[in-house]
């Protein structure tokens, strides 16, 4: 007879005569109260043991994390806090898990970095169960809200011979012994004799190479790894993260900020219907941290009540200018207080800064646009309409509360001369990049498209502090554990 | 206004007034119809040009690839070949494209290997189309297959610190320069002054991680990049390609290759139905190359018979010791037609023989299972019923015609000795891999998996002969541009 998943008994409307359940012990109380988890659900099934006829050797070996089987009466639980038990006339232990030796003892409290040094156990527990669970719904509301759409989804390079992807440090990949490698007549690395015949990196970003399909396809999508080799040791930064890139053919800058809104809201809506269970536990957890800290630090919302705040408020759009007026005026910038003092136009938003404008001035998430040229990449839009010396490019960026920027997007240059000249300014040899040149040679087209850190996603919908906290296994500086 | 997708005006059941379209040339016949495309369906809509009231620079811009915009009114077709078309009112030129300098000349018939050479221009023909949306198709088949069936999916890390992973050389991932790495005291590279800390390579699988996933939530799968670096220069090979990984718990091997084959037969039924037109068209493709083949090469069945014939049929599973028997036995082996005769149980399986198999003798896809241990990795399941000279390992290969092995999996090993006595015997060290043992020391169980590499399925589906033409941006040795 085969197994039946813990979610489908518990959903169950009438009890049901020897059912068969496989999972792992979470606790076992009084000799007789066996809470099993599959991971199915977040909940655990609660198994009422025979203990009178079962070996008092069995009974000592239900300990947490021993995987079990039971088979019995699914049956109207007596007893609070559960609607179902199962009445069991038969148990096995599958696997033992000596209590001693086991790394998470709840009882405990183990802290958050001690389980991630423990990554292949947390998701034993409630919390990174339902946090991954969460993590694989969001993943797929994104496949289903560009699919519904028509967009292709396109699986950029992760190893690029290209070195112009202009987004951050590049990690080297490549075949030859390091400090062993043949040199070539400059007495430099033979890269010919590499795997790829050339220097090789891991991808920063999807975006130049789904140009290029959005330029045949009109709708496209990346939603794969990419890294970033900085040495930035935050609750926000990954060597290793999932980005998602749409790009589209024909949509301006006003398009491409629609498509993102609307994007968000619809994936953030998707796991508040699909992961209520676990939505309300992460809720409750967060609740239960906030208590620990100072009155001043603690959000004003709970977890579902800052979900379904952005799902019913639109996104405050916001030029660059007007937020650096903003925030010239604001109390903070005029007592000092940011650590970047921001004195004119041109400046580049810090991270506090970022954080008043949501937190404190707009209080909601924020789409800035129209940022300087200067400091933004080479391949956004130049504004026709901007005075020389305060020139914009169609950038945008989305602020979430406690997170910062999620998305990064922009109108992408689509006049070849205009593009050519960026290119030279920078230094970039236009050989280099002549695949994306030719996407501007033939038939190009106002075109736009963003990115979001699919990581910071999970982490503003799971409430999690740390973005380690939200991938499996993270990549940090001096971590690439399991 | 905003521009329709062509797709939603084909699909029209009725006339539309003012309606614009947004897209790339394809084709322009008697100065008159201009065929257009936007890559959201395979056909193109044919616009009826006002060549009296259009100036004859306009008409000279309208060259294959040129972006542009028509307006007018969607109308019942009088031509023959389609059913709707746009008389068009009003042209604009979005981007134009030099005729004499576009490198993709349909009427040369360019090779594939040229579309390769020029990858990011050759998703705008209608073949690579096709490929593109079909391959995207397939991906939200995956996982809508997984997520309907309550499967969690993981992203289990791109960069490893773990070598013991043992399906392949692997490429190096550093920050540190090549040839000017820092060493240590004993003249070897410093890793600890590398990014993280230690020696990285890129995942040649994810299994082992997904096995502590599948080993707390239960079902589990990971649709991600995996890497080889391996100088196989074949037409199935590919340095970067993206593998599918389930990972059930309480899963033995018989309900392992029933999820297998019921996976493939859903995806491959969902592109059935969801691509039809473009299916069509790659049908018809195959259909004409294959009559530039000799007779004697020529497949049996049409792109389109053979998918159907795989839902039809139920693959057809086989021991490895009977496939030995058959092969033992077959004309080719007794006329040492195989490169490499099979001689006794023990002999690894190669291209040739699994060919033979599939193609000749059971003529459908087939499973084979109870390898050889000697020939398998440490970490499937011994059979403990096989005789002490024949130990054989609970894996199973999946065999498709024209492809070969498209899945590779197994029932994993669970009791803790075994597999350390295993590991033990390849020389590793047992401290490597402590995570992965922790899964046997704390509530071990039954479960297994296997892998499917999607281009070999895309291949498949696509009817396409080489890999490097069903990925957007193919990594094989000494090409990795773009």
């Amino acid at each position: 007879m085969k197994h039946t998943k813990i979610k489908d008994l518990l959903n169950s409307t009438k009890p049901i005569d020897d059912v068969i359940v496989k999972g792992w012990v979470r606790t076992f109380r009084n000799n007789q109260f066996l809470a099993i988890n599959d991971g199915s659900v977040i909940h655990n099934i609660q198994a009422v043991i025979d203990f009178e006829n079962t070996s008092a050797d069995t009974l000592k070996r239900l300990t947490t994390s021993a995987a079990v089987l039971v088979k019995g009466n699914l049956t109207e639980s007596q007893g609070a806090g559960q609607k179902h038990e199962i009445q069991v006339k038969h148990l096995e232990i599958l696997g033992d898990s000596d209590a001693e030796k086991y790394p998470i003892q709840l009882k405990n409290k183990p802290s958050l970095e001690f389980l991630r040094e423990n990554a292949h156990l947390r998701v034993r527990t409630n919390a990174f169960g339902a946090i991954m669970r969460v993590r694989s719904v969001l993943s797929f509301a994104i496949h289903q809200y560009f699919q519904e759409k028509g967009f292709v989804y396109v699986n950029t390079p992760i190893i690029t011979g290209s070195d112009a992807e202009g987004a951050g440090e590049m990690f080297h990949v490549t075949s030859l012994p390091i400090n062993d490698a043949p040199k070539n007549e400059e007495g430099a690395v033979d890269y010919k004799q590499d795997f790829f015949g050339k220097e090789t990196n891991l991808t920063v970003s999807g975006q130049l190479e789904a140009e290029t399909y959005a330029m045949a396809l009109g709708q496209v999508y990346t939603f794969g790894p990419t890294f970033r080799a900085e040495n930035s040791n935050t609750s926000r930064h990954l060597a290793e993260f999932w980005m998602v890139e749409p790009e589209v053919a024909f949509n301006d800058l006003d398009a491409n900020m629609d498509l993102a809104e609307d994007f968000i809201q619809y994936v953030i809506k998707y796991a508040l219907e699909r992961c209520e269970d676990d939505l309300k536990f992460l809720d409750q957890r967060l609740t239960d941290e906030e208590k620990t800290k100072p009155m001043a630090e603690r959000s004003e919302m709970s977890l579902l009540a800052k979900l379904n705040f952005v799902l019913e408020n639109n996104f405050k759009r916001v030029s660059y200018t007007e937020a650096i007026e903003i925030l010239k005026n604001s109390k903070p910038n005029k007592n000092k207080k940011f650590n970047y003092i921001i004195e004119e136009w041109g400046a580049d938003l810090q991270s506090e800064h970022e954080r008043f404008l949501v937190e404190k001035h707009f209080k909601c998430p924020v789409i800035l646009f129209d940022y300087p040229a200067k400091i933004k990449a080479f391949y956004m839009r130049l504004n026709d309409d901007a005075p020389q010396d305060r020139q914009t490019v169609r950038a945008m960026d989305i602020l979430f509360p406690g997170i910062g920027e999620i998305v990064g997007g922009s109108q992408r240059e689509e006049r070849l001369e205009v593009l050519q000249q960026k290119i030279a300014d920078l230094g970039i040899d236009e050989k280099e990049l002549w695949w994306y040149l030719d996407t501007r040679r033939f038939g190009t087209a106002v075109h736009s498209g963003f990115g979001l850190g699919f990581e910071r996603l999970v982490l503003f919908v799971t409430g999690m502090g740390n973005i380690r906290d939200v991938i499996p296994f993270p990549r940090t500086p001096q971590n690439a554990e399991f």
